[in-house]
């Protein structure tokens, strides 16, 4: 096993989302398509099985074959961090070993969730599988959606298991990437720090995160590279002003989508077919997401990634908009009211 | 100081909303007007400077003085626990002398609020208060706004201090409730246990609540009492056909209100009137309030103690609207972007 | 399809628990004599692949296979409910077929969890399953581990598709439950509550719940059994003695044990092997749970059901034993700062 | 009113401790010798009333008698941000004229606080302020002590109120932070935005903040002053290694003392009284509180500004200490068992 730093693993990793067909099937022709289009816009690496890659959405067996196809279209171009997370340790560490003969560079292995366990339970269930893994492996801290993995849990498992390579933090926490940072970097400088939280990104840098995996750079993997560089560079003030828009950008996917649709549907508008989604949609919300879609456009089209709509983008879909029909909608209200409907 | 059962704090104290006058101060004459009303009524008790009595917004000169008129508009009636939490145990301290002298039966204090304290804290804190006071103490359990007091702090409390010989918890969790009767009964079968939740008032009695503080109280003092009454005589089904409708009335004070604007508001259709309230309004707040109002005036007039609105009852201020709402936004936006709005 | 109340979910539901052998699968002749010992001991139904049925932790086809087993065993004795909750809707009714084809009662399925999604994305979830289930539908609502089911969403599927015909609710909120029932009881007379929080089952009860599914009765069968006939048969006073006792049980198989480790913990003491989870433990894990077990021992001997420990149980693991080792680890502090540790 | 840039909040404001006497009293002596201690230290302004000065444990009157030393003591030398929260409107503005006829240059007012309120609520409320306001205003955004200002309310404020000037934010979120400076900055370049929370102050600059109120800032006034300053002028690298450390000094301040309990115990090693606080402790916290001064003894040794302790800090009380506590504690349970205790 190689733990040194020259393979630390760095820059930034796109959690990639998954094309599906009109049949809800992994559109396998459109992901190697995808990923071909990431590598030549400079993402350093590629991570399937993600939270955006809705890993919770498939079967064990599209989950394999998901990173089979995703390796097989790298062909060794950018390192495959495979998120591998199963239903208990001994599928957990069968993907493992799958993934390993695939050639995934690590596996990333998201906290237990649904029950909410103790840190003692966290470090149990990540030392059991580190003992047993035969592929390197990447901690993942997404406290909003999984148990919540501490400094002493990570300063454990990095001190202990040297398979633990690197943590990637979705809490978008400054303060808590510091504490591991100095709890573990003395002890493991072949650590690796990845932030999964793009609104954040340069920040994170500056107090020495080794990258991020960010769902965005599905999306704009040219902008999320280009803050990489520029703050490597050492031009910080460049960088900060690509993050601002980036965080417009961010924003405008995650609300008031449900998460990762904002992302699927921003990636469409670059050229790619994704699908209607595994989770089901009233028609009421496939309205309000043509509307989004077109706001995201304009955003899109304000980085020249995209034309604009053909309507337009004179006025934003914005809190105006938002304004207008909630005046609209007060005065409904006092009409009916006035015809005694109250 | 008398602990005995015999004297224990039973039935429904009222909480009481404060009217101000068009100058924002205290109307005393309205409050005790608003006082004498609810005693006719069946009310057990009142209970000044809770939080329905927006205690925080008032000075401690104020404070004062309302339990100054509300002691001497009972006249020994009904027994006062008045609330006391002042900034420090010494200004609180102070209060509770004072209460005393105005003839108080006990005085409630909540938990420290605004510092988010541990539970051995919020043991200090009520431990230092029960050792000086004068008159006996509530303590007063509200998570959702100060320090919670857990249940291994009310049993050391409780079997310290004869002084504290009660508790008034808001949280409206059963469980919660059980678990601090299992733990302090046994030791101090004078303690009173009241309940803050008036949602779940008959359940709380059937678990062995001594009865409640409610701000709903304020609005229908005749249903909260015939609830208790009932219970108490062991029509169980007729208590809790009741306990049906005040959750109704109560779901529909509580929100989209802010607290306790919704009961200020039922409470003025009884007859009182209670002012702008200190907390300031905008112009849009005050539109949605008065159009809340004419449902809350349909909610009372079904108890028969209201007369219906002129304009009626016909369809409630309920999903049909705000859906026939929405498909008019809806409808809105859609000609705004085919307008080219986005 | 009949909906008739007469074909009500009424009553105990038990949660099972899911035993396995010393090589971590499911020990399957357990299981059948674990399902028969609690029919005899009399819940009136029998729930596989529930969160205390650990499901997240075991295959799709391991949950497959333990409703098969579990169908056998009963073999018409008992209704099953079973939990068909699986990676997305077209494998959720696969699950349900299959189901049905094993003659199940009705599935339960758990709210979309991992992502917290929306209400509106709640509904069309529940909604694209219950327009192809060939089975009846309970929801389960269990806001803590999943996203929650808000009242409005409960009231359109009820009122939409009579193939939901309940909901389990694992809020252990009275005032949750009674916001449920007013909105759709008047639409459903045939559909169940069923309350998921034995700490509160007897209020629940009073309220108008049907009956329960608690983790406790794989424990206790005969005790929540009897809490429930004794409510029905209007001893309540009765039924609210055993529900204080049950509470005490339940908080010690709660914490702090991760769940459902104390549940399993105490059914070993009844006879039966469940092995050692599929949750990793440490050690130090392992050396509380055999002292933690020791207390739970103690409390199934209050109710008979069970002898006392070897080394008896005069004093309880209570907090005398957590005060007294508090003392010694503070001797222990000052001694060691007296040499200068510190 | 001058709202120019050139008189833009700027800096490091010290949140003022309130050293009290053996009475309980405010040390007016010590408050001064203290302030001009932080001032010969180089902060840029002094912030009594805030959080870390435990306004809400002081009287109406005790509040403006601090400001009155304060600025006495100040002469201005140093701009003065005072905390101007009462109880209501009415008597927070007659806080501001107070405030204002001291020479401050500006005051602070936190969102309110126990109600939890709307964003609507809460503008409603700054905006009634700030309309008659004969002073420049700085919100407080705290949420976890107060009802949270969102982006939306900050950029309706600071739109529509020349008198709004500034936000202090304690959340530490850098998301939120750009959120509010996208949002605000280009209608108002004067707007100041400054961090409560020193976990990230350096970061906080870099993404444009103006500065900081620093509880630490009573403890290392010289501290903070230089990670401004190094990254001010350019010296990122520098800045982010005082970051480092002060980060570990924070987090030793914070927990697990009550707030703000670690700070004044740190600040007393500087060389000041600060008495024994107006939140009542436990004499089992009076010991722990001792053992933890050693602690920060140790820790601000390590930055040379105060001399090591007596007894050394050759192992510091941290997980070591605490694991040996724990396996003496195991021990200590084991052994009871033994003998029957269980």
């Amino acid at each position: 096993m190689d733990v040194s730093q020259a393979n630390k693993l760095e820059g930034i990793f796109t959690p990639l989302l998954v094309p599906l067909d009109d049949r809800d099937r992994v559109n396998e022709a459109e992901l190697r398509r995808f990923v071909s289009w990431l590598i030549d816009r400079g993402v350093h690496g590629v991570y399937p099985n993600g939270s955006t890659g809705e890993f919770t959405r498939f079967t064990a067996e599209e989950r394999r074959r998901i990173v089979q196809v995703v390796a097989e279209e790298c062909g060794g171009r950018v390192p495959i961090l495979a998120g591998a997370a199963e239903a208990n340790v001994k599928e957990t560490l069968a993907a493992c070993e799958a993934y390993a003969g695939m050639g995934a560079r690590a596996v990333a292995i998201v906290a237990p969730f649904y029950y909410k366990l103790t840190p003692e339970s966290v470090y149990a269930y990540f030392a059991e599988i580190a003992r047993h893994s035969p592929i390197d492996i990447t901690l993942y801290n997404i406290p909003m959606f999984a148990s919540p993995i501490d400094v002493r849990t990570i300063e454990r498992l990095a001190c202990e298991f040297p398979r633990v390579i690197g943590i990637k933090d979705s809490s978008g926490d400054l303060g808590f990437m510091m504490r591991m940072i100095a709890a573990v970097r003395p002890h493991r400088p072949d650590f690796s720090f990845l932030t999964g939280w793009e609104a954040v990104l340069v920040p994170m840098l500056m107090i020495g995160c080794d990258g991020g995996t960010h769902a965005s750079s599905n999306v704009v993997p040219e902008i999320t590279r280009r803050m990489y560089d520029l703050y490597r560079s050492g031009n910080h003030a460049a960088a900060m002003r690509w993050q601002f828009r980036i965080l417009e950008l961010f924003d405008a996917m995650l609300s008031p989508w449900e998460f990762p649709d904002g992302f699927r549907a921003a990636a469409e508008l670059r050229g790619f077919q994704f699908g209607r989604g595994r989770q089901p949609q009233t028609s009421a919300q496939r309205a309000d997401h043509a509307l989004l879609s077109t706001t995201l456009q304009c955003l899109l089209a304000d980085f020249e990634l995209v034309e604009r709509p053909a309507g337009g983008c004179t006025v934003r879909a914005d809190d105006n908009a938002q304004d207008m029909v909630k005046q609209v909608a007060t005065k409904v209200l006092q009409e009916l009211k006035k015809r005694g409907a109250f």
